[in-house]
């Protein structure tokens, strides 16, 4: 895993991947007490940063992959992502979800071309559904963070990150994101590392959720003791990845763990101040820059807001 | 009013307004049954079109003038647009509201920095104070359409969506744009007759206060029969204003008049599809490129997504 592979990505996602705009609001840098940048990425294709991922991953293959198709499994933001990125090849794909998922992400990803196949949580392993199904159509699996060609498209983030930092001048300060398994926080790092060493990305994680804050800390991979039960569904993971730990060993600085209460103030906040849409997940990042300025040091604070994918009831729950 | 001063309102705005994205949505295309490009002017600096216009005016003053101040109108977005310019120049800014104006958007103008005169709407006349304090301290008075600062601060969004949608080879196609005094939709007509001929700006309109449309159609200005009780607030006046008439008659198609409930799912779309927040009269245009496809013909529309300010209980409202 190395810079170039995310340039490559770079390559492959132009005109096609949106370039997010990095947003501010004089009433978030009161709130800082630095000034706050903010990378929407809430307005990527699907609504997350996901589909950076799921394109890098997609159009990598070779042509008779494609053809064959691709499998992920997925209830929520990389579903959507891969499910377009394939669809957009002309390529198959097969994403495999539990039967209790929402019924509108189980919509949206077949809306997307995807043919969804569902599974019993209780009584059925989704591995050996996709295993089989994989060996059966030669279909080839898009895992949700722990790949390279994913994390090198997470990674095209954190170059428009430098460059747009850097032509504002701004060439030191902590980068919040967003940290599930760590494929778009590694990504990020690498790129900051490479194109911009004054800019240290640091993953942002939800109270009871903190794998990769105490993996950093102690040096080695920690579990988290509940495996759901969060309103920031969408960056609850198990662990880090073994891919994305040593990466984010050797360039993110310490984690931050934010509480749900925050993640919604910032929720309300994006929608008060910026106008963009961000479910639980995909705002502790923004929640760390305006609620833990102690965390970090110097005068400016980036915060990537990495997804939007939020039904109305949450959302409202948290302009309440 | 021409193409030159909108290009030199282009010059003035570089680096400060923000060149918002046009984003979109497989979901918004299915439902249009055409290709949907939404500029999402909700992002623009204090959450909508107007800090484009106000910063066109302010920016134009000569230093003498700047440094007495100016003066606005306005209960709005208008005067959010005003405040923020100005006090980026150092400028003083009284913004005229009624007293009864929601106290969240007086809080914000003053977090702006600017002095807010409230009047009672019952007892005194807003001219007569605003004529008073401008004279009193030689303020410059911005209008907040029929000025033609205004409207080619306000064309620049007209350039860059001919620019953008020139790169992509949308060459013909409706450009459909909320409209209140039409500030906003003669300067977007202006741009686009200049830069992008085959696209054609159409003034959008809720039920009942139809006054652009219907002077479109009649040759004359007309007047609305009511002037208060639409959910679009922002877009709300008598009548289409004396400069910007004549230039809608030129270069515009026919009005389109939508219903509140259609804004308000116009609204929810975009909170779904998009992941941006708009307000009833910021989402007009789109629920015209969504809902009235008949309107228009073509494998594309643009909508342009004019403003976000709306209050919590009238968002939820939307997505219930």
């Amino acid at each position: 895993m190395n810079i170039e592979m995310i340039r490559a990505a770079a390559q492959r996602l132009a005109g096609h991947a949106r370039r997010t705009p990095i947003l501010t609001s004089p009433f978030l840098d009161a709130i800082a007490g630095r000034r706050v940048f903010v990378k929407a990425e809430c307005l990527q294709h699907t609504g997350s940063f996901k589909f950076r991922g799921g394109w890098s991953a997609v159009s990598a293959l070779p042509p008779a992959a494609l053809q064959k198709g691709v499998i992920a499994f997925s209830s929520g933001n990389h579903a959507q992502g891969v499910a377009l990125a394939a669809r957009s090849h002309g390529a198959p794909a097969v994403i495999i979800m539990p039967a209790d998922a929402p019924a509108v992400k189980i919509a949206n990803t077949r809306a997307l071309g995807a043919e969804v196949v569902l599974y019993d949580r209780a009584t059925e392993d989704r591995d050996e559904i996709g295993d089989r199904l994989a060996a059966a159509r030669g279909l080839t699996l898009i895992k949700p963070f722990d790949e390279p060609l994913v994390i090198a498209g997470q990674g095209t983030c954190g170059l428009e990150i430098a460059a747009e930092m850097t032509a504002l001048g701004v060439t030191r300060a902590d980068v919040m994101v967003c940290c599930g398994g760590g494929g778009l926080t590694s990504g990020i790092a690498l790129a900051l590392a490479a194109d911009a060493p004054g800019l240290r990305a640091r993953p942002i994680e939800p109270e009871g959720f903190d794998d990769a804050t105490r993996s950093l800390a102690s040096g080695r991979i920690e579990r988290n003791a509940r495996l759901s039960g969060s309103l920031c569904d969408a960056i609850i993971t198990p662990q880090p990845g073994n891919l994305t730990f040593p990466i984010m060993q050797d360039h993110c600085g310490p984690g931050v763990v934010v509480t749900e209460d925050q993640a919604l103030q910032a929720m309300a906040l994006a929608f008060d101040r910026l106008k963009i849409v961000l479910e639980p997940g995909g705002a502790v990042a923004l929640a760390a820059a305006l609620f833990h300025p102690d965390a970090s040091e110097g005068d400016a604070v980036i915060a990537v807001a990495t997804g939007g994918n939020v039904d109305p009831a949450t959302f409202a729950k948290a302009l309440a």
